[in-house]
This record gives structure tokens, sequence and C-alpha cells, in this order.
């Protein structure tokens, strides 16, 4: 079968033809990409900023954002059937260790990722785990949900942390309306009360916002955090999402959080550093985020389904990969370029 | 001024000319009533029904649903100014004990509930304290909201309990669709993602359900757990709120709640008498629900606010409020009756 | 090997020679049997309660309560290995619904019950899966452990459930302190800061929590709910954990919880009958316990090894099950019986 | 009477002759001093760190750690009596605002700090509110617990905090056994059955950590995050509480937690300096912690009258003020100095 491969680090990408994987575990599942979506962490794969993390021996195909149908399953697969429909979790998990029998897939401490440190979906067909399958609604395509898989599962779990303790009348605001700032306001509007505060450099993306869920949206001009703040009585939001991480929003991220409030870091680059006295006088949280669990994942795909949460995306065939990378490093492509083989 | 007085049960209710209330108390709040819910405990209380519980002495004023504009305070107000808009807690809480440090106002051991146990708001004005003052939005009017303050923050108190467990892709079963469950139902779709699922015996009513918020609408036929169970796989779903509780509905709600899940009790009437092994085997929980807190209360008036809430009123002048009670004991009266002087 | 057998319903068990099982799947897990706990469900079992809901086939080995060493491992066992000291969680389940991606191992869609649905451990050797094996402390030896793990679970869990909501200087009403008050009492004692007061017929049973941890014990002599109301403060405690069910304990249980109190129901046998009004005024929970999760197991294990919760056994030689069988109908077991191969 | 007064800046205490309060509002209490811890604080406050903050006028009474007894209520008091033994809560809270509503004490948006910016405990009397007075055991003295009522109250928000997350075979490790990490310790061995692992630098206050509930106990000599690493499977430990936040601390703390961990900020003085990605890539949270609540102080209590939690004081007299400040400021007081008029 064809997939694009890295073969060498500050290389371009190099289509192959590998064998097609099959089940030989009980547990493994074949599934036919239907959708596969190329990711900034792709172009960062390419760039060696993970070789020495993942430790992944080239060459091997990249794509850690996968979606298809099962093609065929080991002995002991009884979620998924071959034909369903299904979005895959970006780890393949044990099941075994404290943190899966938790539910909490994404600190298991024997995990794969596939695209990363194994073989992903810039291919035909993908090796993965009845572990990682998702069946996904009859009313969703693979290729206009491929994309959630990793960014968009990322989103909804910071989301669904902060909507836990939002109620009505609280606020929460977000920075950053771009790829993952756009699923978690579609997210926060549909499964929490609160007034939601989008912040975004870009003029058009903070209108975008408007349109998706936000009650407010700031331009981010230097005046953006008294804004949010008037926006507030003074006070600050409950809670602030930051999606973007860098470029000063860790600072301006905690100035806009409330006493007692609880900010959430998402996107990341810079450091966080703040005065101990600071966090104690206004007993304020700083919440690490990571990718969400498998059954955040089952949620989210309800959310796609209920048409709550939709995504914008530009489809290439699988054989124009160097297109898509292409458009992606050079900012031409809105919402997620996806390869459909 | 005037106020509307319980002389004796079994007997009509008399207007009568009583002084205006004046603050003495540094908490004290007086009220000018902008509008008084008729509620059905009110014919209960003309009954007796509340006579040995309450204890109250006759002649005194009923009313326990009030919101209006403060006319004078204490000398320790800090919270409300005369000329605001407010609506009332439905209980005056003493703040001291272990409950009401708790923020769990209903659970007050030394509280007061006026229209039941002392004068209540079929008046001009009303004795309040600080504590139960919740000031609303300008864009609302006193008699819109007036009977959110009991039967909506009973609604609101059950919908909030139930929407902290409930994630997109989950089911909530609503049985019963008329006053609370009315506003059950706006609540639970203004802050959860769970698919609502609203069961009544009248059609009507279900069909509003629809437009309100309800995902699936049952008439409560006969087949109508059948229809849930298939509706929910099988399952049942995750949680059940009854605001029936009586004619077979426990037995229902029990029998429609999945494995692991709530049921939520907020009508009532009959026994819920379940074997003790039905509960453990299917690890259900029975969830009692009272009214809610006084921040309960703020939370519903951001959604009133935000017009996720609405209630539908039939007003009369105090001086009809004979026609209010009529009406209501005739079943005459869609949404709520609202005494306004 | 050897085995004891359920061959008919209303018949003895019958020693049988069997052939040893072997891994198969890929998880399976072959373990020597170091003790299987002889409890009141496996009289149950041959009276045929247990038939109907079971459709177990005849004959088949008894035995639910199970520790040893892993004898063999399949394939995809990365948790064990050959040698380890293992308890058995009591379920063996699937790892792929929803319930168990959430570490609800109980509500598991798709589980077996070895010993009750399956071939058990009253046996030399026993067939289990990687995901229901707990490795123990070496300071624990199997047989002394092997009856926490069906009985001991349940309580740890509703013990667990219990300590979420209890804070120092709450009460928690212990009714029953027989095979799992036990265990629930020492695990009270471990996790929790609140007052335990232990209610139980038998004024041994009794003396003997004072030793384990109660810090008031009260003899179920009729006046047992007074007793437990004034040393509440006429309130009743925050939480009451009912290991009994029945004989009059769920109305005993209910007038003493404390208003906005939980009661658990853990025995069974009668049913709960209560007004919706009782459960409503006072805002009670009535909350069903079934059996603990896998990681609820590792909590068990870890109190265990801290010599935090002990259990008295009588140990019987595998050959002599009839004997252990007879000694538990007749009442004549101190602590738990174990059968050691 | 005899008050211990902050006349300027820079200069020492002077003891004078004032008013006895009298109460003038209805929640108004006078309270008889019994004891008044002597803080670190306190020599902040003469440093005039404070002024700014407090913006109090001098002269003024300092002292913010205070019990006694009741001496004379407002006409609205209902929780305590004359002659009540009680401790105080540190702040005047207004009863009023959401976090009063919600039992967030600390977050009260209109709150008074005697001591600091109002008349506080170095006196015969002092006058409080009915919000702040928590009666306590008869078993206790006033002098033995002052000191509970800031640093213990601060060390009992943590641990209770710390306490909801963690299950037993969990790992909690503690930085500082001093003053707060002293109480910290005793609180979490009895709320929590987690392993605690206390660090400190003095190899006295290690040693009396064992004695008081800690499991293990590191000195801090370089080498003292490996320990920690080690003794927690090479993971690091579930929650981190650091009562000392200089000196490296907090970065020491991040190292030494767990991933999906918590790190507890409660000593203050250095900044919290950590790159995005370590907060996200192992989904670590920062939870800031100031004092505890009303209801906090009434738990810590509990623990007090079970003899759980107790303190090391050296009593002075209130004449002998000046000697007390000169201890602590020298280092010659053992445990907490607490003034007895």
């Amino acid at each position: 079968m064809r997939a694009v491969r890295v073969t060498g680090y500050h290389q371009p990408l190099q289509m192959a033809d590998v064998p097609k994987p099959v089940p030989s575990g009980p547990h493994d599942v074949v599934v036919r990409i239907g959708g596969a979506g190329v990711c900034r962490t792709d172009l960062h794969v390419l760039e060696g900023q993970w070789a020495e993390k993942s430790q992944v021996a080239l060459p091997y195909t990249i794509g850690h954002e996968n979606a298809g149908w099962v093609d065929a399953v080991g002995s002991a697969v009884t979620n998924v059937a071959v034909g369903d429909k299904v979005i895959l979790h970006p780890l393949l998990t044990c099941g075994l260790c404290r943190a899966c029998r938790a539910g909490d897939d994404v600190h298991c401490e024997n995990s794969q990722f596939p695209g990363i440190d194994t073989d992903g979906g810039y291919a035909e067909h993908l090796l993965t785990s009845a572990r990682s399958c998702v069946k996904i609604d009859d009313s969703l395509e693979p290729a206009d949900v491929a994309a959630l898989a990793d960014a968009g599962l990322t989103a909804y779990h910071a989301a669904a942390k902060a909507a836990a303790r939002l109620r009505a009348g609280d606020r929460c605001v977000v920075i950053g309306a771009g790829g993952l700032g756009h699923i978690g306001i579609q997210v926060m509007h549909a499964i929490s009360p609160a007034e939601l505060i989008v912040i975004d450099r870009n003029p058009d993306a903070v209108k975008l916002a408007l349109e998706i869920g936000a009650d407010h949206a700031v331009v981010a001009d230097g005046t953006h955090v008294d804004q949010v703040r008037e926006l507030t009585g003074g006070h600050g939001a409950e809670v602030v999402i930051d999606f973007v991480g860098e470029g000063g929003s860790t600072k301006e991220g905690l100035a806009m959080t409330r006493r007692a409030g609880d900010y959430l870091v998402v996107g990341y680059g810079e450091n966080v550093d703040v005065p101990t006295i600071d966090l104690i006088s206004a007993e304020i949280n700083i919440i690490g985020n990571l990718v969400g669990s498998y059954n955040d994942l089952v949620e989210l795909m309800a959310l796609a389904a209920q048409q709550k949460v939709r995504l914008h995306t530009a489809r290439y065939a699988l054989d124009d990969f160097q297109s898509a990378i292409d458009d992606l490093d050079g900012g031409r492509v809105r919402g997620r370029a996806i390869l459909v083989p």
C-alpha cells in the first residue's frame, strides 16, 4: 500500500510502497484511512524536534490524527467490527497500568503514539488497537472528523475540565481562537452556561468566535487585559483557558484570573513565571492540560454527531501530501488540511 | 398597606389593612412587592396541611414567591440599596450555623419561611433580610420572575445537581413537563450537553417540551418506560429527574435509570418502595432534592437575564387575589399566576 | 488437578479431577491458588439461588474470592509475571466498554464472574485475566487476604465513597459489625477522620468494633436509634452505611441520617420503603453499593500491606471443603473460612 | 484595658491603656482574650511590610491569632453566648457576597483582618463578630489553640484540599516541617491514608515529623529530590505540599510531583518559574493556598479536641510581650509563643 514516510530529518517526506498491515495480536485492528489530519506537529517532526524524545527508527509513516473504516480485527476485538466507521484515539495504551485502570489513558505508563513513535496514518491503512477505536455516528465522515482526534481532543479535554467548575453567571476567557481555540469555543458553548470571552490578535478569528459561541470577543491590541477585567466587573474570570502559551499570554492569563480561579495552560512555548505570593494571596490554580482520554473522544464525537462541534477542512489527495505540508507551512490552510487516500 | 391574609383554615383569604413593615434589625430589608407567585402550596396552606408543621399564628399574610424593589434597608445592609430590583430567596436564614457557613442555606438550622410561617408577599410590602435579596438584571421585571423564587429554584437546584455528572452523549430523562419540569427542561438545556428525554401525560406539554429544549418527548401512555429504554439503547438514562413523585412515577423512574445512574426525586406524594437488591445490583442512587441555595438563585437569575429560562405568567391585580386562587384551583392558569399590587 | 465442583443444586459439592487450565488468550493468566474464601454466597449457589441469573452450565468449579501465585501468562500480559503473588478482582472485565474505560470495572457490559458463572477458585489452579490480577505486597500471604477479594472489596468501596464527603467532626454510623462491617470499620478508621458509631445486635461484635476503630459502639437493643440521635446532637449522622439491609435496618438507617446526609445500602434483603416527602424535606440520598473496582482493590491491598486492615481467618485444606461449608452454615467460623490447596 | 499597640513602624510595640470594647452592632462579640499567638507576620507588620496593603491607621492593637471567652454579645448573636470558649477565625467577613454565600469566607469581598488592618488580640479584650467565633471543646484551652487560628488554619486548608484527591497507596510529600508543616503533617495523618514523606533541612524537625505521623522523613541535603523519587518508584508523589516556597523549593516540589499530580504552594518567597511544556506534558497542577474557611476552622478544632493535632507553645504574660517578640526574632521559641493576659 502507499504510505508517506519520514526518511530523514530536514528532508522531504517520501511516498513509499509498504506492506499493508494485518492484525497479529488479538486486540489489533487495521483501519482503512478515510482522513489523516496534517498538523503543525508534523512539521516539527520533520525538523527533528521529536527525534530524541520519540526515538523512532527511520523510515516510518507519519500522521497522528486518523479516522477511517475498520478493515480487519484481531481475535479478541469486541467493540468494533469490519466496516465500522471509527476515529482513533491518538495513543495506543496498555489497559493494565493504574492510570489506564482509572480511565486516564493519557498517563498510561506504556503507551505508543502512532505517527510519532510508530507508523501513523498518512497511508492507505493503519495498524491500531481496539482500545483506540471510537465508533462514530453514521452522519459523520472520517475525513471531516479526523482532525478532532488530537487537536480537537486536547481542546475538548481542557474545556470539559473548565466546565466542571463553571456555573451560570460565571465567566470563561479563551485566549486564542485558532485551531484548538476554535474547537474549545464550540465545546464550551455546548457544555457550559458560562459567559465566553474570547481573545485573539486576529480580528477575523475574533469575529468568527462570535458566530460559533463566544458572548464577547476582544482583539488582543494591548488593551485586552483591561477590557476583560472591565467585562468581569474588575474581578477577572473564574476560568481562563490559554490555547496560546507564549508571547506573554501566561502573564496576561493569570492577570485575568479571578481570586480562587483556574488558569488552564494548553498552548505552550514560554515559561509560567509568577511570584508564589500572587498564587497564594489570590489562591489561584494553574492547571496543566494534555490530550483527552478515550471517553473524552467518545464525548467529543457525540457533540460532533449533534452538530455542536464542526471543523472547516481542506482536503488533499494522499498523493498531494507535499502540497498540504507546503500550504500549512505557508499559512494557506483555512481550518485543517486533511489527506484522503 | 393592603395584605391578603389567612384568617382561618378552610376559609377564604381576606384582604386586610396592616401596618407597612419597617426595618428594625440591621439586616432587615423592606421590599415593595412587584409580583407574588400564586402556588399550589398556597392552596394546601388554606386547607390546613401546613398548620401543624409551620405552627404559624393566624392571621398572617400568605405568599412565598416574591420579587420587587428594595424600599428600605437596615443599618448593616451592604448587598442591596433602596431602589434595587430584587427577587427573594424563599427562606430567611441565620447565616451562622454550619449549613449556612457552607453555602447550604436550605439546611439552615434556624430558618423562617415567609408566606408559610411568617408574613409573606401577597401584599404591598414585605419584610425580609439582606440574606434573602438577590439583585436581578435591569432587563428583568419582578412580576416576570417572581415564580422562579421557589418552584423555579427547586427545579434549578435539581437540574444543576444532575448536570454535575452528565457528559456529552449521556441521557437525562425528565418526568413531568408541568410547572417545575418546564423550568427544569430549560435549565438542563442551558447548562448540560446531555440528551433530554421528556415524559408527560399531556401531549401538549410534551410538544412544548420539544420547543424549549427537549431532544425527545414521550407521551406517558403506558409504553413510555419501554420507549425510553429503547431511546437509551436498552440501558436507561444516566440521570432521571422525577418532578412528579406519584402515580407510579417512582417505580418507573427507577426502571429507566441506567446502572450506576442517579434517580432524582423532586415531586412527592407516593413512597419510593424498592428492593435493596435492586439498588445494589445496579448500584443506583436515589437523590433527594429540596429548594436551592441563595447562590443557586443568583445563577438562575443569570440564566433568566440571558433569556435562557422564561416563564409564562398570567397577571392578576392584588385585589383580584380570589380570582387567581380560583383559576389555579380550577386548572385555568397557563404557566403561573402572579399577583401584582 | 483437584477442583471442588457444583454438580447439581441442593446436592453436596464434589471433588473432581479436571485438566489444569493453560493460557490460550493473550491476556490469560493461570494462578496457582493460595487461598479461596468460603462465602455465604457459595451456600446460596448450592441452593440454586443464582442458577437462573448466572445461567452457568453444571458441573463447574465454585469459589469467587481467590488469591495465589501467577503460574503462567498469555503473550500480552505485562502487569504480572510468573511467581508474582496476586489477589484476583472478582470480575473478568472486557476493558473496552465505556464503563471499563472510565475505571468503573463493576459496570462492565461484558463481564464474567468466576465461581458464579464460570470456573472459580476452589481448586489448585484458576484461569483468569491479566485485568483481574492485583499484585500484593511481599508481606502478605494469599490465604490471609483472599477473603478481601469480594466481601472486603465491597466494604472498601462503600467506605471510600462515604469518606469522600466526610470531614473532621462529621459522624459516620456503621450498621452491622459482621463480615463486611468488620472490614468497613477498619477502612473508615484508616481513611477518614469522621467519628465512627457502630451498631450491632451482638455485644461481642460491638466490643470488637471498639478495638478496631469505632469511637462509639451501640448494641441494637431497640433503643439504638435514639442512642445514635443523642450521640449526634439530635441530628443524625452525615453518613450511615448499612451492611445489614434487612430486619428493619433500612428504616432505622434513614432515621439516623442527618439532613442532606447519605444513607449507603450495602447489605440487602428487605425493601427500602420511604415516603418521597421524607427524602425531599430532609434532602437525603440513598446510595447503592456494589463491589469495588480494580483500583479499589489495589488501594485495599495498600491498606492491608500497611496493616491497617486485617482479617481473622480459619484455614481448611482443600480436601476438607465440606467441613468449611458445614462450619460456615453452622455458624462455627470466626472471621472467614479459607480453603488452602 | 491593656493593649499592645503599633505606634510607628520600626519602633517597639507599646503597652497602652485603651477603652474596653463594647458590642455596638447586632453581630458584635467581645472576647476576653485567653491567648494571642505571636507570629512572624507580627514582626513584618512592625517592619512596615503590611503598611501599604493594610492602610491601617496608627496606633492600633496588633495580634491576629486569638482565642478566649465570650464576654459580651450583640442583639442578633445566636451561635455563641457569654462564657463560651472560642477561637476566632482570622477574618471578619460580610456574609453577603457571593464568596461568603458559598462558604468561601477567605475570598469575601469586604473582609477585615484584626491585628493587621483593625485592632487585634494582644490585649485583654477584642471586638469581633459572631461570624468569626468558633466554639471549642471543653477539653481545650484558648491559650493552647490560639496559634491554630491562622497558621494552623492555613496548614489545615491545604491538607484538606490535598486529602480530597489522595487514596490509600498514594504518596504525599510535605516540604518543610516547621510551624505550618508541623500542623500539616498531623492533619494529613489524621484525615488521609496517603503515605507521608516529609522533607526538612533540620534533622531534628525531620525526626519529630516521624513521631507525629510521617511515614518517611528525608533531610534536605541535596539528594532529597532523588530520595523522594526513589521512595515513589521513580514517579514522584501524587501530591506535594510546599510549606516553604523559597530557596528552590518550588522547582524541587515540581520535580517531585507525579504525572497528573498536584503541587500545592503554601509558603512563599520565590517565583514559580516553569516551562509551560513541562506543565502540559506531565499535566501537572499548581494549586495556590490561602488561609482556611470558617468551617475549616471548625474541623480543625474537632481534630484538636480529638487530640489528633497538638501544638507546642511557650506562654508569656501580656506584659512580657517584648520578650516574646525578641525570643521569636532570635529563634528562641520552640513551637509557638502565646501571650496570656
